[in-house]
C-alpha cells in the first residue's frame, strides 16, 4: 500500500487526474488552474447542485467498497440534475482523507467516480484534495445544462395533475437494513470468538463472506444506485413536460410533501399503487417491517417523482418503468395516503434526517 | 443556545437562507430545489472553483471566531475566480456539523459568509447541510464569469515578462504564528494553574484576552484576508492583460513554480523586492524566523501573482499596491532567487502541504 503523504497534495491530484480527457464541448479547462473554465452553450441555463458525504454519517466503510462509494457519490449529484430535467456535464470532486487511507483506496474511489462519469458523459473538471483528522469526507458539485423552457421545478404541480414515480421504492433502504444486520451479526460472532480466544473461528470470520443470494437486487440498489437519465430522455421523446419534478433521496413522503408545499397543493396517493420489488417485500417481511412504510420513507432510491397534466394520462402510461401512484389536489384537501383497506391517512415526512436528534 | 437537532436539516437550511435575496441577473433560482439555476450571459465563459476546509487541519476554533471563518472560507474561493481575471457571481455552501455546534454558531459562520458575499456582489444559491461525527467541515464552490479573451491562465508566462505581486507577503503566516504562540502560552498557564489547583488563576485565564496591540495587521491578514478584486479591476482599467496569473494561497515560491512549470519558463526574483509589511518583519524578528522565508513560503496571503509583458513596465508601475519582484526567463535558466548579498539560490516550493508527512 502506498502512503498518500509520499505523493503530497499536488502529487495525488496529478496521480488521480493526469489521464482525464475532457469530453464535453463545454469543458474548456479542467484540473490544473485556479478554476475550471466552461463554455455554456448559447441560450442554455446552467444547473448547479452539491452534496457533502461524511464517513460514519452517510456511509460505513466496513461494508461499502470504495469504488461503489465513489460511484454512488457521483450518481447522487447527477440525479439532482436529471430531476430538473437537465443534462449533467461536469463535476468537481473534493476529498478530505485521514491517514488511514492509502493511494490504492483513493484510486478505487476514483475508479467508481470515473465509471459513473463515463456512463453519463460527465467530465471531472476540478476539486480539492486535503487531509482530515478523522475519516473521509466527500464533497461533489455537479454542473448541468438545460434549455430554460425545459427546466422543471418543484413548484409547478397543479390540481388534478397525475403523480408519477419511476422504478420502485424502498429497495435501497432494505439493502441498507440487510447490510447493517450482517454487520451486527458479524460483530457479535467476532466478539464471542475473541472472548473465548477461538483463533480458528476468528480467522474463519475474517475470510467469511455473508450469503446474499437472492438479495442481489436490494444490495445493488443500496450500493450502486442509478440516476434515471433514461426516464428524462423518455419523457422528452414522448413530448411530456412534467409540471414538477424532484428525485427521491429522502423518501417518497418527504419529497412529495416538498412538491405540495412549494406548489401549494394537496395530494392523494394510493398504497396499492406504490411500486415495490419482490426482494424489497421479502426483506421487509423477514425483518418484520411494514413494506409500505419502507417504500414511503426509505431513502436513497434516486428514482424520479414528478407530476404531469391529466391530459398526458395515456402518453405517460406508454413509458416503461413509470408508475402512476395518485394525483394532485387542492391545497385544502391535505396530503392523503389511501390504504389498501380504503382507510385514509395523512402523509407525513419521516424520511432520513441527518441532523435529527438521537 | 439552540440545538441544531431541533430544527432538523430543512429547518436549519430555511433558517439560514430564508432572507437571502438574489442580486445577480444571472442567478435565476437559488436555494430550494434540486439545483440552482443560473443564466450565463451570452458569450461569457463560466469559472468554477471549490475548496474544502476541515476543522483541525485548516482552522482552529480555539482562536478563530466563527464569523471570521465564514468570511475567510468564502474569500479563499472568490480569490481563485479573480486569479483567472474573472468576476465571482455565485457560491454554494456545504457544511457538516458535529453536535457541539449550536444554531447561534452557524448563524455567526453564515454572517461572515454573507458579509464576504455582499462585499463582492455574490449570491449564495445552494448547498448542503449535514452532520459529522467530529468537527466542522466546510466545502464551498464558487462560480464566476469572464469573457473568453479576458481569462488568464497559469501557462502564458513568456521569457522577459515581468513578475508582479499585489500587497505584501508573509503577514498571514506571521499572524498564524502569533495566534499559535498565544494558544500555547495559554494552555501552559492553564495546565500549571490546574496542577496547583489555583482556581483564581484559572478564572483569570478564562477571561483574559492576549494583548495584540501593534499586531492588528498581521492578525487581520490571517483571520480576515481580502480577495484582490481591486487589482483585477485596476488592471482592466489600465488595459493590462496579464500573461499568467494565480493567487498566492500556498506561498509565493510554490505558486511561482506552478506558473513556471506550466509556462515552461524559468524565473529570477529579487529578495530585496519582496514586499513586506513592518509588522511581518517585526514578528519574524521576535520569533527568530527569517522573514524572507516567511514571505516566500508562508501561505494564505491571497494576493495575486501575475506576469505582464515587459512593454507594460511603465503602466504596471502606475498601479497602486502592485510590486515588481523579478522577471521570467528561459526554462533552462532555472528558478533563481537573488539574495540581498547578490548570492543566487534555487527557488524551492516549501509551501504548506495539507497531505505532507509529519
Amino acid at each position: 500500500m502506498s502512503e498518500i503523504a509520499e505523493l503530497g497534495e499536488f502529487g495525488l491530484i496529478r496521480h488521480l487526474t493526469e489521464d482525464i480527457e475532457l469530453k464535453n464541448e463545454s469543458s474548456r479547462k479542467g484540473v490544473g488552474d485556479d478554476c475550471a473554465v466552461l463554455a455554456p452553450q448559447a441560450g442554455m441555463h446552467t444547473l448547479v447542485t452539491t452534496d457533502m458525504l461524511m464517513e460514519g454519517v452517510h456511509f460505513d466503510l466496513t461494508y461499502v467498497p470504495m469504488h461503489y462509494l465513489g460511484y454512488k457519490a457521483v450518481i447522487e449529484n447527477l440525479s439532482d440534475i436529471y430531476a430538473m430535467n437537465g443534462r449533467p456535464r461536469q463535476i468537481t470532486v473534493s476529498l478530505a482523507l485521514s491517514k488511514r487511507f492509502s493511494v490504492e483506496d483513493i484510486d478505487q474511489l476514483y475508479t467508481g467516480m470515473r465509471q459513473a462519469c463515463e456512463e453519463h458523459g460527465v467530465d471531472i473538471v476540478g476539486g480539492d484534495t486535503t487531509s482530515s483528522l478523522t475519516g473521509l469526507a466527500i464533497s461533489i458539485t455537479a454542473i448541468g445544462e438545460a434549455r430554460p423552457e425545459d427546466i422543471v421545478y418543484r413548484n409547478g404541480a397543479k390540481d388534478t395533475d397525475l403523480i408519477c414515480v419511476s422504478g420502485n421504492l424502498g429497495a435501497a433502504y432494505m439493502g441498507l437494513q440487510l447490510l447493517e444486520r450482517e454487520k451486527m451479526v458479524y460483530n457479535q460472532q467476532l466478539a464471542a470468538a475473541q472472548r473465548s480466544g477461538n483463533k480458528r473461528e476468528m480467522e474463519y470470520l475474517n475470510t467469511m463472506q455473508p450469503d446474499f443470494a437472492g438479495r442481489e437486487y436490494i444490495l445493488q440498489r443500496q450500493l450502486k444506485p442509478q440516476a434515471r437519465r433514461d426516464i428524462v430522455e423518455a419523457l422528452a421523446q414522448a413530448g411530456i413536460h412534467p409540471t414538477s419534478m424532484m428525485d427521491i433521496s429522502d423518501g417518497l413522503s418527504s419529497e412529495l410533501l416538498h412538491i405540495c408545499t412549494q406548489s401549494h397543493t394537496g395530494c392523494r396517493i394510493y398504497e396499492e399503487r406504490l411500486p415495490l420489488d419482490y426482494q424489497t417485500a421479502a426483506m421487509a417481511e423477514e425483518l418484520n417491517m411494514n413494506v409500505t412504510t419502507c417504500a414511503l420513507n426509505g431513502g436513497e432510491d434516486y428514482e424520479l417523482l414528478f407530476t404531469v397534466p391529466l391530459s398526458d394520462n395515456e402518453r405517460i402510461q406508454q413509458i416503461e418503468d413509470v408508475h402512476l401512484i395518485g394525483y394532485i389536489t387542492k391545497e385544502e384537501l391535505g396530503h392523503a395516503l389511501i390504504c389498501r383497506d380504503g382507510v385514509e391517512m395523512e402523509l407525513k415526512a419521516q424520511g432520513w434526517n441527518p441532523l435529527k436528534k438521537d
